[in-house]
């Protein structure tokens, strides 16, 4: 594929002043990439301004959610950016994309994609430990028609953001007993608008009680532990290390995957499983459960200091707990180039000279 | 409210022309409502010609679906234009917007939009028996943010399409066993885009097999009938009509509500109560069960011929069935003024001069 550069995306990329502060998600690069499909095939790519869609009123995101997205992070590694992982997000996002009959971005497509945003924004990504440039992939179903079918028309972008490192700092997590974020045979293996859509009202009902986050339960059983909206779940069991087995409702996080093995490189005993809630609020409060964590792209590992349960708190002995630390931190060695990158997973990324 | 008439709104109104085959939801009105939420307010509304909107690229329903619609339709009633039961969609769309942690729209501010919008299309709304202007009334949230927390900012429209009678025709239905279209504790009951974007596969499927439509079963047992993807569903059993009891995963419909008031009133027993689809199967099979139809403001009533369930394929013994045929005819006549509207259901809508 050839990626048309408009004069215009350079011009802002020579106009653009970091802000001060950055924050998570909030400042905009001033470039975006986007590529068009229609009767069948994918137009060439462009690196435009970042600006206003023009959307029809009728097109289909708007009214059936027909749409779905990934997120990564481009760091600065040793000498050069690099991203991480970046072919599973183009899997991941081929499968979501299926789940709701929008056809697949090809893996060249999206790996030439964030590339392109990448090397031309290499210049604002943050140099400090945990910073980067988060990456958001998003394709969305355009074809102005209301009937309840899909899209004929797909448009595919990539916009970027200059990020501080997210710290949520020790998150309190609701027990959701109620709300679900996605069915059993729904979408919630699919990073689709619809979970997140779902999900809204249990976060702002917990935050007004002093939560952070929501335990999703699984939706078959409303017994067994899923995730949380936008990371996955792990707990420190007697020093072995803990998650959910993946069920079809819960969102296979790369990071999860990642953590999982450098846990078992690092000789830390590991059960994909069936987590009970009760069970686990049991072995919270008796220390067996010394502790737990969340992780994703985003805050890559996040401690977890207490689940709230109805009227019940139950503390969990250590937030952050060792195996949390240990984890993240050779986590981020490897994306930031200070360990060796023994997997394979980073990809440098050449830097566009404008 | 006061709502502005942008003076571009009537021109396009003066310049537009009716295309000859109108279809169902392709041709759009030339002008639409907007209003903007911000700051906890709303905005006057106004009327504006039809056009694409422009929407930040991180704009929260592009990514998280945060958005709710409407669908309704306007009639020649008599010598006039009339609504049907606009203040049920209104109170819907209110529902559906709080389960999305969105502001609901007042239902002054829905009624005055949806009433400016066929005051000036009452020259579109089509005379035919079934044809109608339908209504699409959406909420949607555009701050652009990627955190997933509910957006500060909102925009509502109301778009128009005149359109014909839409005759699905007979309809075959797939009994979905394996894809939901929303959970036990998720969105069913509002009318909320991941809804429909988590039902476009299982849709898509069964076309290639040869149905129409899904029969969506209750997604906590997997074994009661839920509805349909834009319709609820009815049977008929020695003559008593049976529908799904409202569950929390069903979209309670205008339609259904009307035709159990209307069956009530002809002297039909009815039944809302939970269906289970083996047993539902075995009547059809039996005969007992001698039509089946499924109802909603686009299609009215439309009967069902056939439901397929995996190698099997059951025949309802009459479609249409005598029943289905009763209230249809029933409905319209209210919708279309020959019935006296004893129910109260028809708002009349003072035409706009230009
Ligand atoms: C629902 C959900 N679960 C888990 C994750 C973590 O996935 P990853 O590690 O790929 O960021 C995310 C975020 O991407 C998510 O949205
Ligand atoms: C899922 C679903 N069920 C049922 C209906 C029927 O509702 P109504 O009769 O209000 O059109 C609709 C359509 O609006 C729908 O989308």
């Amino acid at each position: 594929m050839s990626i048309k550069i408009q004069p215009e995306a350079i011009a802002s990329l020579r106009g653009f002043e970091m802000p001060e502060r950055l924050g998570f998600g909030t400042v905009m690069a001033p470039v975006m990439f986007r590529a068009r499909y229609q009767d069948g095939r994918w137009s060439d790519g462009e690196l435009i301004p970042y600006g206003p869609l023009a959307l029809d009123p009728a097109a289909k995101v708007l009214h059936y959610a027909q749409s779905c997205f990934e997120g990564l992070k481009a760091y600065r590694c040793g000498s050069g950016v690099g991203l991480f992982r970046p072919e599973r997000n183009a899997a991941r996002m081929a499968h979501s994309a299926q789940r709701l009959c929008m056809p697949p971005v090809p893996e060249t497509l999206f790996m030439d994609a964030v590339r392109v945003v990448v090397a031309h924004c290499a210049g604002l990504v943050p140099g400090n430990s945990g910073e980067s440039l988060y990456i958001r992939p998003f394709l969305m179903g355009t074809q102005p028609d209301l009937s309840v079918t899909a899209s004929r028309a797909y448009e595919f972008y990539v916009i970027a953001s200059p990020s501080e490192a997210y710290h949520p700092g020790n998150m309190r997590l609701w027990v959701e007993r109620e709300d679900s974020r996605a069915a059993v045979g729904g979408t919630g293996d699919a990073k689709v608008g619809g979970n997140y859509a779902a999900s809204l009202l249990s976060i702002s009902q917990l935050k007004a009680r002093g939560y952070d986050q929501s335990l999703w339960l699984n939706p078959g059983n409303r017994r067994t532990v899923d995730e949380l909206s936008g990371m996955n779940f792990f707990a420190v069991m007697d020093g072995a290390l803990h998650t959910p087995a993946l069920n079809g409702s819960i969102l296979e996080g790369v990071t999860r995957e990642s953590l999982l093995t450098l846990a078992r490189d690092l000789g830390i005993e590991v059960h994909e499983r069936e987590i009970d809630i009760d069970d686990l609020l049991k072995l919270v409060a008796s220390g067996t459960c010394s502790e737990a964590f969340a992780c994703g792209t985003a805050a890559i590992v996040s401690p977890i200091s207490e689940l709230g349960d109805s009227e019940q708190r139950y503390r969990l002995a250590q937030a952050p707990g060792p195996v949390a630390t240990q984890l993240r931190q050779a986590l981020l060695d490897i994306q930031e180039g200070r360990a060796e990158d023994r997997f394979g997973w980073m990809q440098m990324v050449q830097v566009a000279r404008f």
